[in-house]
């Protein structure tokens, strides 16, 4: 097993790379939370973007592609997905690339699934 | 909206994007419909693989990181999650790649999403 | 509100309508639950036979194209799936029209809920 | 295999398809996607309209059965619900015939997936 | 099997639990089904609240707990979850023990199944 | 937000727990990733069990309990369902309350969710 880094660094690099990979939309999901349950705002900022994000073996393009396909199979995760198309374009996936990715979930999750997925598209692009 | 080009050019594209995605386990699921459901085996072939795959906006190994990425985060689609990491492999992303893909969908997902697709990869790597 | 009929009905006319329904299927369902939760069999007799199944604005034809649908597209319940492709020929549907229903779930739930539904079709018509 | 029809004919016979079922929910969703995804509003037309709901194997009423129950069942697809609940209307389901499908899915999907659809059905029900 | 008390208890004993349990909420639900499927109100009070929720052997606030986990983990089931967040805190527990559960749901279902119950919880605590 | 202790101990921490909570069953699924994904089963030790198992707010019974109601409704998860099966019996649930859990989930997720966990537990009830 690889030698384990001090928690100190999963937070700080964890913020780094939601800072970078979500922008303000990141921050304010960790702001949202802290009246809440704040130390769910730490999890979300260590595991997900501390730990995962930030392994090497998978660049940030071909990671949100992978996240922005399971949100829109999910179907039940509409805010967290506009998020990740944000991150998509943040971390240089074209619109044309993301649109392709929630195309192709009618395969696999349906057209709703899909057609959910390519309206939030619609509104995110609209906002940039 | 582009030309659209007639269907026998969608069947036979799409027997070769098959072919060339998934390999012998695309042949087995088409043969094992035939019996039961023909005209599905020719939709199979036809929209997924004839429309959708031989689009040029994406390349294969990004398809298929986001075809996994979907039927993981599923959960009730194994059979077809293995015919996918098989494919995975045959348009060329690494064994490492594919495990980065799985362990991100813990994060959307789920853990035990992620360990069965895990438990999946491990199978579909012993036999290769 | 209708005038509600004693419990005593509820499950001699689930029992009735399960036997029409499922068949043998359903009656080793029943067993199976009796040394773990009999009370949860006599539930499942009651609220979905004794209660719903036994209304009479809709046949149960129509019934069962409801539920061989929605058990295809939640795609977790195969077991259930099955016991309701043998119930869909008890009460009158063909192969053939199971098999539409089966193949029209691709649009909504993605192919791969669909293929699974046709192959346990595929078991199903083997051994009638 | 059956002959394969030129794909010209699919777009025709599944735009008429779904003019007939869908009524303008089905146009308002094709013109939504064409600013972001223009081929996948031909795909809508040609697979699940021209190929999926023209096959002769089944009537419309049952396949809107079919359709409801399923987006019902897997609850992330409120707006598609409520187009085939339309739907259901135009190709002669009556209220109460739809109601009975709503209700039956709490056997399958449980109590807040039905819930959901009669309360979706409420609202359609009222614009009528 | 245990003796079936007459479906009248059912209903009664149903209608306090639901009171109970639920309170307004409930109420609100029930009332809310009157115009489109009484049935369906008398039997969302005679099954959950008359047969389960009035079983001896779990407490109310051990039910609330599964149901609030459940409720998080499916996703598509949000106003079901408001309500049931209000039941927690009606039946006993604390804020903090509830948001313990919501959180240990992005272990089973995922971070953005998680974050969709936090900030459900949020908006009940901020009414209470 | 609270001090973070070093990872370190969210390892150490973690495997007590799920030594404690899961018992052999827990090392299994550690030892089967070992080839394949050894980081996620660090993963695995460090956030769901040394981060979230840990924590005070709620004790085990009720931990297991919302976990093996997420897991029933979520439907695609039967192997982690059994660990928490034999988990809830270590950490002193009755098999009657499991059962009651199991039942209730009829309720949310739908009789065949409810089934499939209800023989789950048969299966893990019969080994003990």
């Amino acid at each position: 097993m690889t030698p384990i880094p001090p928690t100190d660094d999963r937070f700080a690099r964890g913020s780094r790379a939601l800072a970078e990979i979500d922008g303000h939309g990141g921050e304010a999901v960790v702001a949202a939370l802290a009246d809440i349950a704040p130390d769910f705002a730490r999890y979300l900022v260590e595991f997900p973007f501390g730990d995962i994000y930030c392994r090497p073996g998978l660049d940030l393009r071909m990671r949100e592609i992978a996240t922005i396909a399971a949100l829109t199979a999910l179907g039940h995760a509409t805010p967290q997905l506009k998020v990740h198309l944000r991150a998509g374009l943040n971390v240089g996936l074209t619109r044309g690339e993301i649109v392709e990715v929630l195309m192709q979930m009618a395969v696999y999750a349906g057209f709703p699934a899909a057609l959910n997925g390519l309206f939030a598209a619609k509104e995110v692009f609209a906002e940039a």
